[in-house]
């Protein structure tokens, strides 16, 4: 478990991107993700960093949300923002290996923990600024989708989508509500069934990211757009915040089991494997 | 209680815009809303004149519901052009002094008197079109998306936007449904955020007003999109706005007694009353 | 009824464009719908050639219904690209004549059959592409809307919109959900109020459809989009595509005999007969 609720090292860390002046700050290496709290500014930073791609694991997804709910629980943090520690990949999304060949336990506790992420994310209080410095698809997309903000590097070489359908499976509903809240209906209709990875330009023409600049100057316009949000005060922005999101978050809260299930039914399915053996023999193959 | 739907002067109104070719018409000078109507056109005129900034006061409410129903009611009236008769503001929105240190009575009153304005606005069965001839924030703004089509004069010092979160407080849900009805989920969920208010190429660019002219033009141009607008059978047109509107309309009418009580307890917090006092301070500095 | 699902007949049809390389496929002349099956291919033709304009007609209605029906259950077919034999009009939508002095037993008929072509082709398993070659009001635009992909030819003369409220009729609700899906909520409130034929760019402007392409390649360029769409895993996208459209599906599913009941009742109103037939004699003039 992560240490650095209780004792904070104000040691300035490595990978500091340069342009946010952060002031003394509790600095916190666990196994995943690096997370560093500006006590003053009220800002954090949580970095991803696990190679070779971030994807998603069970313990990373554990990581994310223990490291959520700290922060979440601090008073003196405010906003997060959300990138990755590695060179070109934001986050791989779902990582193939929980999905198969594993126990039916195994996949309810891994679906449980997509669920959980999405729902801490998505719901935050804090405002979620995602710094998306290389390629998002699948998971990793919807990660991105639940900040606040989205800021993405101008490289047209990084891509970001639900590509679910390109590997034979679904997104769930609740990737699907919010990707349509995020784009509208008729991108989401056309992009889910395509499966499609956007490049960074286009997925900044449909919305999918709010924003694009140089790789160099993410890390400074994620603060000036935290600053920029944490203008408001904390609790009217928050409650309006719920009023955009509640409906969409209390239908997964709603069928929460249900969800887990038809994962569980659609994981287990032989040509569902076979599928995604495929892909992951594709993918050490373009290593 | 105002006489003009009984006994019309044909009196050609001093406030009347260039560009309009008014016949012969029924111009009615009441306290805070001058009206006019032509009769051989079908089309009123509603202006508003409240000094210093069209702030919707619960006199300002109740006579604006007032004008509406009896316009809505006279069979000679198809359609209504709203504007503001000072300059530079269109409606500055709901009148803070009404939500300050009021009794709990007061407060249920003036809450009722909103939530009828928009009932009555937005459910119209007449052609409404905003002439935005100002700034139009919080109150003002949701006046503008409740009509049919919103032209703005295109000052970019004029600017439009539920500015709730600004102050502290959070616009109501159908504040809300209204916006996100006319801009799409994304767009209302940063702005509501965000308090932002938009200057005019920014509020076009996103939707929120339709079209932009010169301010010299803006009533010209209100009549020509009139025109279009009366050139549909009344009844189809009328069928065609509710369907797409009554979702939204139903939603308060369902719960507007809640919505009232909602409004008090939040209003009678000390914390908002605190915001409150202090944006009044800053208004009144301001000047 | 038609014979193509027995005995197909290999002859290339005159009417086949260039640019689709079809290899031996099977033809079948109906009265109404020209449908080829490539097999080796996957993909499907449908071309509409009933002059002088594509009115759907209750035999219309009939022989598409059909004809979706018997492709879709016809596992050499994954996609069908839709498009007209006829110069300069795609479809003119619902056959007036159907809804003018006809009895109530007709009316109930024919409604049954819109509703019956649109759930089939809104929920088809298979892709479906509009080629749309020519204008498309009302039930022409519905036929292009309830597909995966509208490719229209960029002629500004060729126009598309669901125009009913120019005709003092209001389209069915679930005209009205298809058009919010592709184009969003305050797009459909204005165009469908207003009754607009949008042009070919303003159409693709406002996303009414995909893309635009000079009438000359639209087959080729419809043939690489299905393509496009074929190169995903069938499965996948099909429960996709269900997510998105299930329900505005559902919702006319269930109320379907009370839709029914609801344009008997209204079509059979004197005023709205006499629209119809003011609206047919114009039609006749325009000749």
């Amino acid at each position: 478990p992560p240490a650095w609720d209780r004792a904070g090292r104000p040691l300035p860390s490595p990978l500091q991107p340069p342009g946010i002046p952060l002031a003394p700050c509790r600095s916190f290496s666990n196994n995943k993700i690096q997370v560093e709290l500006d006590e003053s500014s009220g800002i954090a930073m949580m970095k991803f960093k696990s190679p070779p791609v971030n994807s998603l694991s069970l313990e990373f997804l554990t990581e994310f949300s223990i490291g959520l709910e700290k922060l979440e629980n601090n008073r003196a943090c405010r906003g997060v923002i959300i990138t990755s520690a590695l060179p070109k990949i934001f986050s791989s999304g779902l990582d193939i290996t929980e999905m198969c060949g594993k126990s039916v336990e195994h996949y309810a506790e891994f679906w449980r923990a997509v669920q959980e992420m999405w729902l801490r994310l998505y719901g935050s209080n804090m405002v979620t600024v995602a710094a998306v410095n290389g390629s998002s698809p699948a998971g990793g997309c919807l990660v991105a989708l639940s900040c606040d903000y989205r800021i993405m590097a101008e490289n047209p070489k990084f891509s970001i989508g639900l590509n679910e359908a390109q590997l034979g499976i679904v997104a769930p509903f609740w990737f699907k509500d919010t990707f349509v809240s995020t784009v509208g209906h008729r991108i989401a209709e056309r992009s889910l069934q395509l499966g499609s990875l956007h490049p960074a330009p286009e997925a900044h023409r449909l919305g999918l990211v709010d924003e694009l600049v140089p790789e160099e100057k993410l890390m400074e316009k994620a603060a000036a757009v935290m600053a920029q949000w944490l203008a408001l005060p904390d609790h009217a922005r928050q409650l309006t915040k719920t009023m955009m999101r509640k409906a969409v978050l209390d239908r997964l809260v709603a069928h929460r089991e249900e969800d887990i299930k038809n994962f569980i039914t659609f994981v287990s399915k032989e040509s569902i494997q076979k599928s995604l053996r495929m892909y992951m023999e594709m993918l050490k193959k373009k290593k």
